[in-house]
């Protein structure tokens, strides 16, 4: 071992002690004769002290440093002068008996501190120099950490965790799957899993009744902000269970994370809303509720008063929004611009002034009375002070503008604290979703989804209204307005399953073809049963406050799915195609640049 | 919750409480107006009862009761008339008050037994029953528990699981890679890792001292029997620590392990054998040595006898045999084709037989005195009643072979009991190994494998007989015969890395094409480290007293890399191949049926 202790754990108590310590030279710098290093190492910084009267084989070494030179160094554990109360081991210093060079270092190419001076693209191309700064080692810590925790809560509940294969077979239906050429079964693939879905229903089937995974799944699609090709799951799955018994579980899993790994009590029981309640009142299927400012109906309120864009819309919702009644006309003029972006999409915005005197004012005065406005602003929940902010169109589209603005506002307004945690259960969604211009339902979630038992009879009906009706027996986890997890309660009865594939229009045929596999299966005996899964690397993120995943993943790609550290993809030998029978269509390098 | 409690674990002591269970029907009988049915889940079986005064509605569902039909089932639980006391819950049984069929089941195609009745072929085709049966679900079970303790041993020492890409790079050097064609990098591919060794040893050099990870990889070989194109490690690697440190901590893990799930001791410290003396007295560098029967050099005394055969060779060995002196002439003759086929090699065989009264017999009897034979036989450790088994030949290829007859001879003896466990550090392999053809050496592990510190002075050297006698800082656990992982410390030096480069005669081109990435990155601060991995699929193996890994996984891959219970590689559409800049030159499925 080249070190006695680390760099973190050397206390006033351990003062007189002759130690070893080996790590990385944060910086050195040199003050009234005397010499310090900053050593550091993964579990802290520890100061290295060498004054005037060191030998000089000592102090040359001592000079030679650069920063990020791996040293061992061996003295004794001293009182500081100086102390530093913000570090651990901001009381002692190592008086340097011995000093030796472990390894030179080229200078990096940023610097390796709390906030570098490297811009993303750089760091990202040095990764294993990042990886260095306390940000993305508490980040990868933290990860760890709640990995071990997710396995010993789930152990201890009897669950398994079982290994599901990566290298499965391409399905017709979902996302676009990554395929890997098979060399021994000439021109036929494999696919990367995009989830275990398929083996955690057949593990069930096989009678392993609390199944888990931490697991890796592909998905290949062109990337969104914050989205990777490679991602990991939590990934669960009961037997003999019902809805609450599924929700009780992972309740209680996230009741046991919060508490171990921040120290953090969240709500209990987690609050339930169901998809209907979380479209009228946020705008959103992921509610954040760690604030108010909720979305009211006002169309019967606004409806005949003689404004046109009201009087012909389905629907006119409002958010009160606090303590902004003194916002300029410019303020507002930005606002409306802000929501008639396509990314929003409104046509304009409405307001009405709540203002601190009591006293309204309107962009639609003129149609309205004093006392109408400020009925309106009371009934969506405005105090003095408050301003309105009312949008209008299509019923769910309007209110997922609303829900846009809500969360925009949330942020203006500092409402959204990183560190205040607010779960949910979102439920009771529906079952199939009307798509025009096929003239057919889809299932919202996927064609295992179960209805909800108290709907089956909506579920055998013919009507159109009646199916729209059926709420699937799923579930979404919540956090904070983002879904960090979801899963449902499967079919396991085949008159039920047959029912589905009916009213999502397939025939026997197409079912077979696209899911025999798994028909098939569910023959020999399945149980009841349910799952759901979390997306782990975003669950890492919120956990440690962080909007984005990327700090969380050891080596994560960017954006065009590249890792620029190793600058993969790349072209691969001829060799390599010719025994994998295959020929590429792309252009090559070469031909790219004769182009350019 | 469709139970209130699981099919294994009643007792007696419960006897009075109303239950609820749910599972398969093992099997159904009657019995003097009695029905029995044992219902099974993944905890055990437990007794359902029947008689003659129960409801009709009660008995006409349990008539109706088929082989793993899913049920649901109430009732009392009481004392049983007759006690089964191979089964926990065989005290007990539960008097039925309601019996609900939650699913009906096909009967499957083979018997969900112990031992079944279904061929390997057909139990791989419904994989998902095969698990149902006890022998697969002990062998997940177990692979769980090994994962979670290794993850609690190794988090109790400050490891932390840090989990690398899937997608990487191909890399020109060793097996070949499983390759991933990349969409939105056209004519560009990904590759599976082979293993995480580049992302490990960076992580070193961002820092992370203690890594673990239970990965996949992936290796696209012809396979052999018993090899799987995907496969689960337990990768590890520590940073500044010589090589008894990582013995260290990974012995403490194989005691834990062994102590904690088998609840074994094993030899304490685990013995540690040269790769020298491993190939001269065990004929392999993966010794089996829960026995005895070591190979003896008998070169000198056998030479300048007048027997051409051995004068002529290099090397003569032998192993002595316990109590088979007795063996015909049919037998030897059988040992010698043995030994004589392809697989093993040899040209010859010849024996002493070591007589239990004394006397001797060989087959080379005509060239040596009856005491020169006694002698040898006494020399390799032959009591009387053992015969001497010797081959002759090439030195190392001579005791391979002997090392192979000696495993045959320990299964033909029954020294080889599965449920003993004798675990080996085999250190000091040569560094280097010379290939005749290509006049050069070649690293034995792979070119970042340190020399033994003692050893530098060799390396440095110019002569061939020199370079030979390098050790590398490398070291593999072996368990009963199995090498089931490896490792060493790697060299973080450039120049000594630069050196082996030399000795490999890579230009400094070469070196920088084929390692030029890691090489970089050893420039900025490479911490001196070491690490290794396990298998883990052939480790849950042996635990569980087996030969063969594909129970240890959930679904495994046939010899052909198939998955038969999906189907998988499979065709993928044109659709998907075009999108992928893709051409298949492989024969399509209607050429190759044209052709048959």
């Amino acid at each position: 071992m080249y070190r006695t202790h680390t760099c973190g754990e050397l206390r006033i108590s351990d003062a007189g002690k002759t130690v070893t310590l080996a790590g990385w030279v944060q910086r050195t710098r040199k003050l009234g004769g005397m010499t310090f290093i900053d050593l550091r190492d993964r579990y802290g910084i520890t100061q290295l002290a060498l004054d005037a009267t060191a030998p000089e084989e000592l102090s040359s070494v001592a000079n030679s440093l650069g920063r990020e030179y791996v040293i061992q160094a061996t003295g004794e554990v001293i009182e500081r002068q100086s102390k530093n109360a913000k570090m651990p081991t901001g009381d002692i210093e190592i008086r340097l008996t011995k000093l030796t060079v472990l390894n030179e270092a080229q200078t990096p190419p940023f610097t390796i501190e709390d906030e570098s001076d490297g811009g993303e693209e750089l760091r990202a191309r040095y990764r294993y120099l990042d990886l260095r700064r306390n940000p993305l080692r508490k980040a990868l810590e933290l990860r760890h950490r709640l990995a071990h925790e997710v396995r010993n809560y789930l152990d201890s509940l009897g669950f398994m965790e079982i290994e599901t294969p990566y290298l499965i077979k391409s399905t017709p239906e979902g996302a676009r799957d990554f395929v890997v050429p098979s060399r021994m079964n000439p021109g036929q693939f494999y696919a990367l899993p995009q989830s275990p879905q398929t083996f955690k229903q057949l593990l069930m089937v096989a009678g392993y009744d609390r199944y888990f995974q931490i697991v890796r799944c592909f998905r290949d699609e062109d990337l969104r902000a914050d989205r990777q090709p490679e991602f990991t799951q939590i990934d669960c799955e009961m037997s003999f269970v019902e809805r609450d018994d599924v929700l009780e579980v992972f309740e209680g899993m996230m009741r046991s994370l919060f508490k171990n790994v921040l120290g953090v009590e969240i709500a209990n029981p987690i609050p339930r809303m169901s998809w209907f309640d979380a479209m009228d009142r946020y705008g959103s299927d992921k509610p954040d509720i760690r604030y108010g400012m909720t979305i009211h109906e006002l169309t019967q309120d606004v409806q005949g008063h003689g404004f046109q864009v009201f009087d012909s819309v389905e629907y006119v919702g409002a958010i009160a929004v606090e303590g902004i009644a003194d916002y300029t006309r410019k303020q507002i003029d930005e606002l409306t611009e802000w929501v008639k972006r396509p990314q929003v999409g409104a046509k304009g915005l409405v307001y009405i002034k709540y203002n601190a005197d009591g006293s309204v004012k309107s962009s639609v005065d003129k149609f309205y009375s004093p006392d109408e406005l400020k009925a309106m602003a009371e009934k969506a929940g405005a105090k003095p002070g408050d301003m309105l902010l009312i949008l209008c169109g299509p019923k769910r589209k309007t209110q997922t503008m609303l829900g846009v603005l809500r969360i925009e506002m949330g942020n203006r307004l500092g409402l959204r604290d990183p560190h205040v945690f607010a779960p949910l259960w979102v439920v009771d969604f529906p079952l199939l979703e009307w798509d025009d211009e096929t003239a057919r339902f889809y299932a919202m979630h996927h064609p295992f989804t179960a209805p909800k038992p108290e709907h089956l009879d909506l579920f055998y009906s013919d009507r159109k209204e009646d199916l729209e009706k059926v709420c699937a027996n799923a579930y979404d986890f919540v956090l904070n307005g983002t879904e960090l997890g979801g899963g449902s309660i499967r079919i396991h009865d085949a008159k039920v399953q047959q029912r589905m594939f009916e009213v999502l229009g397939f025939s026997d045929e197409d079912a077979q073809y696209k899911f025999g596999f798994i028909i098939n299966a569910f023959k020999f005996g399945a149980p009841p049963h349910g799952g759901l899964a979390f997306g782990f690397d975003r669950l890492c993120a919120l956990f440690g406050g962080q909007e984005t995943i990327r700090d969380f993943i050891a080596f994560p790609k960017n954006n065009k799915g590249r890792d620029v550290m190793i600058d993969s993809p790349s072209y691969i030998d001829q060799i390599q195609m010719d025994e994998l029978f295959l020929k590429s269509t792309a252009e090559t390098p070469e031909e790219q640049e004769k182009k350019a």
